[in-house]
C-alpha cells in the first residue's frame, strides 16, 4: 500500500500515518520525492487491508491511498500458475478444447427439451443448457418450470450423455439444483449475491459465474473468490456483455476480457454472445470473434421454433443455424489455436496509470 | 406497440406481421408514411407484450419494434396518482416531511450501537439504520453480527423510539429480519435478486429498495413492481449512485432521478450520499443537493469513531458532523418546500427521441 | 413519428397535437388503444423532424414522442444497398480483402519512418499510417513534427508504394494534409468537431472517421453523414473502443459494432485494437477477433523500438510482432470469409424495445 | 511513480527497471514487501512522466505502474490555493456570489435576442448567453447565424450592460468571437479539441470550458491546463452531464463534481442543468440542487416562445419560468452559503483505492 501525502502535509500528519501503519503490525517506509512524502507499507498487508485503508482515508494531510496487491488470491494466476481444467461427466473445459454449451433459454416442456438436446448433441454441443428457475425482469413474465424443468434436464442428459448446466437463483434452491445438475450457473444479476455465492461454493459441483452486467473484471474475480473460498475450486467465468451507453445492442460484449482473464486468472473463460447482443443475427459473428480472441468456449441459446419460445426467442438459434455455427466455430478454433500465441511477445503489466487515456 | 417495416418490405411480410398481431387477439392498424408501412397494435397489449415482441423480433422485413406503454404498473403514477405515504411506528415517509435515516454501517457491538442510536435520535434522525447481515465484496471482510445485530437494533429502538431499517440478503433471512426490523432494506447488489424481492414483498413490512448501481430507472421501478405484486404496497426507493466511467468518486450520484421518479411513480424517494461518494467530506454537500432536488429524505452512515469502524469508516460521519448536517438539511428542506414547485410549469414527456442527444 | 398521449390527456390536448402536426404540413393519424390515444405522423417527416419534436416536447398531455426513421441518410444501407469500396493508390478497402493499416504512432524522424514503412510493407501492410499532428491529453507532451512529418510520410510512400493515412486536427490543417496524404483521419476526440468534419468532407480525399470514445453508433453515423453531405462519399469507419466503467483496459473494444455497422451502413469498417486496449500484448488477440467478426481491416501501431517511442510505445508492436500478426490475420481472414455468413439466417430488426434488457 | 514487480520477477528484471529510472535522471528506491519488490521513483518525475511510463510498460516482470502526482499543475489547488475570481465587465464569477448565465440556445433574430436579453437581465441574470456558431449533431439542422449572431449579442450587451458569453467552434473563429464576446465558450464536443483549446488560451479573454460528455474530471482539468498553459488563467468549468447507461435523461448530471472540483482546483464551477436533463421541467430542481451543492452559478437556456425555438426548445424556459427560478436560486444560495461548510470536517483524500467499490 502506498500513501501519498499532500504537498502541504505537516511532519505531525506524516508521523500519524506511520503510527497508524505500525498499529497494524506493519512497517512504514518513507520515499522522499521532491515535493511530497510518500509512505510505503511493508509487510503482509492483505489481512488488514480494508481496515487500514478505511482508517487512513479519514486522516488529514493525505492525498491518496493506493493498494498494490490485487484483492483476489485463490482466483489469481500468480498464486496458481497452471490452468484450471474443469472435468464433468467426461467433458473438459479449459484444456484447450472448444466447449460449446447449448440449449433452450427455458425448459418449456418435455418434447422441446428432448428435441433440442438431441439436436445440439448431434451438432457437436459438449454441454447442455436449459433454464428451470428463470430470473425475469418483469414479475408478469414466465418464471420457468422449476423442479419439473430439472427433471426434464436430467432426462435430456440421459438421452444424450451431455452434462447439464442450469441456473440457481437463491440459496434455498442450491440443494435441489445440485442434486440434478452437473454445473451450477450463477446469473448476471446474482453475481454479487454473496449468500448465493457461498451456498454454491459449498455444494460440491462446478460453478459457472456469469459476469454482472455492471461489474468490473476485478469484482467478477472477487465473486469467483467467494465461491472458491467456500470450497469449490472449479469455477468457470462467462462473459456476457456489460452495460454501456450504446443502445443499438442490449449490452456491449467485452471480448478483451478474454485475453485479460487468461492473464489474471487460471480459470476457464466462456463467452455468451446471445445475451450480450440480444439478436439472433449477431450471435454467429460474435461467437467467431470470441473463439478468435481465445475463449475456452461459448454458450448459446437454441430453440426448435424460436418464434414460439416462451423467453429470449429473439436471440435463440434454430437447429440449422446452430449446427452451421458450431461447425464454423470448430474450424476457426482449430486454426486459431496455433495463431493466437505470439512467439515474439510476453504479457506486460495489466495496470499502467495513464497520462493520456484514449 | 409500433412496428416499423423496412423500406423494402414486401406486402407478404407486412401481412405476416398483421397475422401475428391478430393471433394474439389484438388489432393491427396501418399507418402509411411516404416510405414505409408502420403498423400499430391496438388492444390490451400488456398481458402478451413480451411474447409478441419476441415473435416479431425474428420476422423478416421489420426495421424496429417499439413498445409504447411502460412495463411497470403498480409502481406507476399514472395508475396511482396520489403519493404513497409510508407510515412506520409513527414516522411518515413521503408526506412532505424530511426523513433522515442514520446509524452505523454495521452493528459492531452493543455499546457503539446504543451510543450511536441515542446520538442520531438527539440530532433529529427519524429512522435508525444499522447492518446486521453485510454484503461484502471480499469474502475475507467482516460479514456482520447477524442475529445478534438484530437484537442490538431492537434494543436501540427501545432506547430511542425510532423505527429501525436493516438489510436482508437472502430469502432465508426474511423471516428473522421481518420479526425484528420495521423496514426491510434490499441492497444495491440484490436489486434484481428476484427470489429476494418476492420474499420481502410477502413479508408484510415496508421495503426500501436501493437502486442497483448498474440499473436504469425503469429496471428499478420493475424491481419495485416485483415487491408490490407480491403484496407489499409500501416501497421506498433509495438512489445511491450509479456506475460510470468517472473514477474520482466511487459512483455517480444521479440526483436527476429524484424529480424524474416523482413524475413516474407515487413511491417516496430517499438519497444515500454516503455510498455514492464514498468520502465523508462529500456527504454534506450532496445531502443538501438531494434535499434541494426534492428528495423525501436521506440515508447516511454515522459512527462514534469512524476511524475505528469495521466497515465504511471513510464515509461515516461523526456525531458532531451528523448533528450539524441534520440541522442544515432541515433548514434547507423548509426553504425548498416552497421553492421547488414552479408555478409556471407542468411536467412534460419523459421520453423524447432525440436527434441531437447532448 | 409516434406521439403517445398520457392516460388522462384531454381531447383538447390531443387536438392541439394534431394541429401542431398539420402546421408542419404533415398528417396526424389516430390509433386508439384501450387506455390512450396514440397519434402517428404521416408524410415526409425528415425535413422538419427536429423542429416538430422540439415543439411537441413542450406540449401538455404527451407521454412520449418517438421518431421512427433513423436520422442518417447518405450513410444508411437502406438508401444505398451496395457496399462502398474505397480505392486509393491501388489499395481497395471494403471489397472483401483484408486491409492492414500500420505504422508508427508519431512520425519521429526520417530514419525511423522509412525503416518502419519498409518493414510493414514487407510484412503485408496495405496502408501506411503515421502521425504528424498529434492530439495529446497533456499540453506538456510531444505534439508531433507537423509539416515535416507530412514530408517524411510522402517520402515513405515513395519508398514503399503504400498510400498514407494521417490525422488532421483542425480545419486550418486540412489543405496541407490533403496535399500530402491519401486518406485523412479524424481522431476520436474530434468525431463531433463539426467544423473539421465539414472541412475534410470538402477536401476531395477519402476520410477515415474514428469513433468518439463516448459516442453511440448512431452519433458516429451522423458524423459520417456530415462528411458525406459536404461532398465526400468515401468514408471509412474505425472502431477503437468506447469508455465504460471497466478500468483494466483503457477502453472497451466494441466488436459487435462491426456486424451491426455492416447491417446499418454501406461504409467499410476498420478496427484499431492498439488504442482500445492500450497494451501491446492484447493487440494480437483482439485483431484476430476483429477479423473473425467480419471487419474490413485493422489499424495498428508499429515501432522499430517501442520502448524508445515518443508516444504510445506501450501499445506499439515490434517489426517481428507485426509480421507474425499480419500473417495470422491473413490466414484467419481467408478462413472466416466463407464461415461468417450463415446460410440459414437473415438480419432482423436492429432496435427492439425490450421488457427484459439483460 | 511506483513500480510493482510481479511475484516471480527476477533480480535482473528489477535491476533493468532501476536502470531505466536512472536513465531518466531519477532515483529508484526499493521497498521490499513480503512477496514482491516495489520500486518508487524519487526526483522530479513530471517532465519525463509519460516517456518513463511508456518505457516501463513494455518491460518484463512488472505487475503495475502507478503515477503518484496528478498530471494537471496550473489548474491544481495544491499549486494555487486561492480561488480564482474571474472578472468581466463588472461581473465576478467565483467570489462567493451567484452567477446566472441565461439566454437563448441560438441567436435567432434581432427582436428575440433583445427581448430575451432584457427579460433575463430584469430577472437577475448576470451574464448573457446566446449561440452564434452552433455545433449540431445533424448536418441538416440550423447551424446558427454566425457573425450576424455576434453583432446581435453585442447589441444585446449594449442594451443590458451584461457581459456576453458565446461558443467558438474552431481556431479560425477565435479572432472574430474574441473581438465581440466577453467570455469564450468551448462546447462539450470540443473539450479535447486541442487546437481550439490552445487558440482560445491565446486569445486574451476568459474561457468557459464545458465538460466533455464522455470525459473524466481529470481529463477536464487537463483540458483546462491546455488553455491555461497557452496563457489564459481565467478558466471557468461548466458541468453539463455525462453519458451513462440511463436513458430517461439525456445525460446524467454529475453534481458531486462540484465539491470535488472545489477541492481539486481553484477555478470556478458552473452547472448547466438544461443540457444535462434535456427537459424543461427538470431544469429548476436540478438548478436548485446545483446551488445547494455549492456551484458558483448556473447556465440555463431561456426563450420568449420555447415552442418556436429553432433549437433546444424542449429545454428552454419561458421568461416567467426563468424569473421565478432565478428568485428561488438566489434565496437558496443565500441560505446555503452559511450551511455548506461543515465546521467539524476537513477534506480528505480524493483517491482511495477500494476493496469494496460500491
Amino acid at each position: 500500500m502506498i500513501i501519498v501525502m499532500t504537498m502541504g502535509a505537516t511532519d505531525e500528519q506524516a508521523e500519524a500515518v506511520r503510527e497508524q501503519i505500525r498499529a497494524h503490525d506493519l512497517t512504514p517506509h518513507d520515499n522522499y520525492g521532491t515535493q511530497r512524502v510518500v509512505i510505503a507499507v511493508l509487510g503482509d498487508v492483505a489481512p488488514v487491508r480494508d481496515h487500514l485503508m478505511s482508517k487512513l482515508s479519514s486522516m488529514p494531510g493525505i492525498e491518496s491511498v493506493t493498494p498494490i496487491s490485487r484483492p483476489f488470491k485463490l482466483a489469481s494466476r500468480e498464486s496458481h500458475p497452471e490452468d484450471t481444467i474443469v472435468e464433468v461427466l467426461g467433458a473438459r473445459i479449459g484444456n484447450g478444447s472448444l466447449t460449446i454449451m447449448a440449449g433452450p433459454c427455458s425448459v418449456e416442456d418435455r418434447e422441446m427439451m428432448l428435441e433440442t438436446a438431441k439436436a445440439v448433441a448431434a451438432a457437436g454441443a459438449t454441454i447442455l443448457r436449459g433454464g428451470a428457475f428463470k430470473p425475469r425482469t418483469s414479475p408478469y413474465s414466465f418464471q420457468g418450470l422449476g423442479l419439473e424443468g430439472l427433471h426434464l434436464l436430467v432426462e435430456a442428459r440421459k438421452a444424450t450423455g451431455l452434462p447439464i448446466i442450469t441456473e440457481v437463483m437463491e440459496p434455498g434452491q442450491v440443494d435441489v439444483v445440485t442434486e440434478h445438475a452437473d454445473i451450477l450457473q450463477v446469473g448476471t444479476r446474482n453475481m454479487q449475491n454473496y449468500s448465493l455465492l457461498t451456498a454454491v461454493g459449498k455444494a460440491g459441483k462446478p460453478v459457472m459465474l456469469k459476469r454482472g452486467y455492471g461489474a468490473t473484471i476485478e469484482e467478477w474475480l472477487m465473486a469467483a473468490e467467494y465461491v472458491m473460498s467456500a470450497g469449490q475450486p472449479n469455477v468457470i467465468l462467462c462473459e456476457r456483455g456489460i452495460r454501456t451507453f450504446e443502445t443499438y445492442t442490449r449490452n456491449t460484449l467485452d471480448l478483451t476480457a478474454v485475453p485479460l482473464l487468461h492473464h489474471l486468472t487460471h480459470l476457464p473463460v466462456i463467452v455468451d454472445p446471445s445475451h450480450a447482443t440480444g439478436k439472433r443475427w449477431l450471435v454467429r459473428p460474435m461467437a467467431l470473434a470470441a473463439v478468435a480472441a481465445g475463449a475456452d468456449g461459448i454458450m448459446v441459446e437454441v430453440h426448435p421454433r424460436p418464434d414460439e419460445a416462451k423467453s429470449d426467442g429473439e436471440q435463440s438459434l434454430t437447429f440449422e443455424q446452430f449446427a452451421s455455427m458450431a461447425a464454423a466455430l470448430r474450424h476457426i478454433h482449430d486454426e486459431v489455436k496455433t495463431l493466437i500465441k505470439d512467439p515474439f511477445i510476453t504479457d506486460g503489466p495489466v495496470t499502467v496509470g495513464e497520462a493520456s487515456k484514449h
